[in-house]
């Protein structure tokens, strides 16, 4: 299955400004790129364009990082990209194992520790009371994220960038960065290894027809690898395109910009494209023909 | 000057339980190492003692982590080193310049981030009410420390794992890592780089004698190189001997259990040793002997 | 100057609730009122409507308190009154002094106290750097209430029920409420006596037409009486019109409900009546006429 | 039964600050008093002694308050009273009812909000979550009275004066306020008024003997009236005298001062005085005598 994602942002500057951004496919999916995956970075003035000077990292993640100054005025940051997926909806491990914290490999332990917005240190009896009772491993990890689902209503409105895990946990309200951010932390108090996904949702539009977006999801640590979970849609979804991964949304912000900059456009769509060319919406879910959620 | 230190950290424990330690001496003073720097983990049981398998590793800022599998009685985590500094107080570099974002090296722009204990996300406006108005650098990096140094007041009794620097600055008063926690978001804030630093500090004891710790300071990146600032004791001071630096505490903890620990003895002593080998306590600062503090 | 004011405040409940009402004018008004002040409260089905029982009593701070079970359904709250005010612009008292704590009356000390969105056990280093080197009474207390009004920028999609004065010292963002918290804590903080005060602005939509709304404000005790600031508007405003005080907004909701209520319509306008009984618009304030903000 | 109770506290200030004491029994128990009841303030000043002015009000909740400008210097209250108290454990009211919201008097409605330190609008998921499925009354008001026991573990090295009840259920440790904050949120969310008692616990230092202290409980409205539990002690206990209510610690602080006093006595203690005069411990609780907790 071919996912075609494109994405159009843009930022007013009053002074000119240095952005970070992360809005490259991840690195893991190199192999499975046919097209684009570059990021262009343009002043617009009117309809002159004029190309901004990048440069690019890895940060310690293994993220891909672009770096530049935006100019005051228009800046524009746009891609395309074509990636082959399998097209099968999220895959359930049912018997996927949780390994002793002696067993975890020494760069997944990071994955276990606090962060900015999962505060692993003030959820321990909170995790241990809800989940503690649980068969470790699939159950227990589906479980958290089932709970998750249940409890946390979806409003955008809401939405802030302090925002933390105990102020999900209090609120019960949210966007998909906050539920993940509270079942991150539930998982990591239980000794789950969990870590923070930004990427592209084919079917994020679903069950509704609105504007398209990025997404997060997150991962935990079972059977030896890294398997994906959402809390926010928590039915098996098709086309999932990772971007970035880090341990909470601190660490791969879409874009950050060390100064002020104001959005003014973000448009983000991602699409299957059929072996004839065309693009089509991505519904291929099953779980979602079936029992919308 | 050589600096000897050695410690001597027991816990008790009901049932087995994995930890990590960061008690070696830190990569970066290999070449300084004049003895010893071994990590010994023993199992005591009465007068009998059993070493413990280790393993290593270097997690992702390059901190030497040492894993085990705590077994259930009492563990001892000792060791002794000497090492070799140049016995000179903190330097003082008044016309250290503060490069802008954009001249930041890759893998030094993380230390501008939020992160678990340092809410960079809430302190923008009142870092800058505070602070903007001073000359970038030196000037405003030490002002920072100085600040910190000034308004909160030390105080064991305080210490709780889960105080941030927004708890130390509406309390003001903490222990050595809270003055760090509040100095680095107040850096990061004003777009200077700063670190998390766990270490051994000579002449921690003085103005009194009390019984040797660990301690904890932070770097801040100016003139393209990591600076040593300490808004805890805030005089220049002699032997620091580095041990591991991260984004704050939650990096970098001296000792990390995945179950329940008792700490039940906790030893730590440094000393100077003297060319005939007699070890004498690490009072060399001039500022100490002249200002106490 | 007559001010008529009316509200249509409508709820759909799915059970049946009990719940409390401060939505009349405030009992020290009593000698003002010309017409109206009362509530009605109806189940409205279709274009059937039928009057819910109501009880009224006054809580502890003196405000006119309404106690009914509201049925599942629609409920309308709905009431007009006529008041007289005087017409003239909130007054500046720049001469007010502020009173030592021991010649405060009794009833007023609780006003210096913490409360749940004023958290002024936290603020009182900050206060104290802030505004603790100028003149006390009216100069103080007026750059307090500048100072927030400077600082903090009004957005209403930033509201949510439990945020705080130190929420709001941090995000710089919020609605009246949430401006008034902030500047009734750092007035405590400093032994100036802060109630906080709800009503109705006739001028409020000024200088937008939008609808109407309640407006919070509040006031300090300064020469032996309380006296109207309002860090939101922070222009001397006309037609002020008292409908309750307390601590802070925990005491004094125009509606609680205990149960699920959904709002469903708020309407909320006040109008100055001429002498010909004509309803214009207030707009009285020369402040705002001139200096628009 | 008797109870005899004195106290000694002093303060040292280096400038005059007006405080507010609240140590006086409770009007409540007017009836009851045999002797003492007084307050007494002095100045000392090495062997000599002089009478400080006070003067006393009524707080909204009834507690009798006494006001003085303390002097620089150190400052001593103290008093004796005794007391006739009915002799019997705390009684278990297993069949009590708690009344719809609609029901309670007027003056009870103010123990169903939030307020400093119990923020009663971040747990109500969490509340319902864990208790709601219970019967209403009795059984549900004493389970989470034992569901806060059970999960906090006291620690005076813990104790600080902005610890909230979400701290309390995070941390899960405290003083005996933090445990009566947690509890008296978690009863209100349940729609059970609930309010914060400072007092005297005749054998608060059971069963240890250590030096004596006021304490701290919580009363809950079932069956149209106030009834004592504890989330503390959880055993029922013997001669509780009370001293003042409120809807949490912000409000019934045993003496506050509006200025820097330290604490440098604190003298309390409580005795059964027998029909002959002789003073023995209070220890006449059953339920401590069988199953020490």
């Amino acid at each position: 299955m071919l996912i075609e994602s494109e994405f159009d942002i843009q930022f007013r500057l009053a002074v000119p400004a240095p952005m970070v951004a992360m809005l490259h496919l991840h690195p893991s999916l190199e192999s499975q790129i046919r097209a684009g995956n570059e990021l262009i970075v343009e002043h617009l003035d009117g309809d002159a364009k004029r190309n901004i000077a990048t440069t690019e990292y890895h940060d310690s993640f293994g993220n891909r990082c672009t770096r530049f100054v935006a100019p005051s005025g228009t800046v524009r940051l746009s891609g395309t990209s074509t990636a082959e997926v399998d097209g099968a909806p999220d895959p359930i491990h049912a018997s996927a194992q949780q390994a002793p914290v002696q067993d975890l490999p020494n760069e997944v332990l990071q994955f276990l520790l606090p962060s900015r917005y999962c505060q692993v240190d003030q959820f321990g009896p909170i995790a241990q009371e809800l989940f503690g009772w649980m068969t470790p491993g699939w159950t227990r990890a589906s479980a958290i994220r089932d709970w998750v689902h249940e409890k946390v209503t979806f409003n955008y409105s809401t939405a802030r960038p302090t925002k933390t895990a105990m102020d999900v946990f209090t609120e019960r309200i949210g966007v998909c960065r906050d539920f993940q951010h509270l079942a991150i932390t539930l998982s990591r108090c239980q000794n789950i290894p969990a870590r923070y996904v930004t990427g592209q949702l084919g079917d994020i539009r679903w069950p509704y027809s609105g504007p398209g977006d990025f997404s997060a999801w997150y991962e935990v640590w079972l059977d030896g690898r890294w398997m994906t979970m959402d809390a926010r849609h928590n039915v098996p979804r098709v086309g999932r395109i990772l971007m970035a991964t880090g341990r909470d949304a601190a660490d791969v912000a879409i874009t950050t910009s060390f100064g002020s900059a104001n959005l003014v456009k973000f448009y983000v769509e991602s699409n299957e494209v059929t072996e004839d060319g065309t693009k089509i919406p991505v519904l291929g879910s099953p779980a979602l023909q079936v029992t919308p959620v």
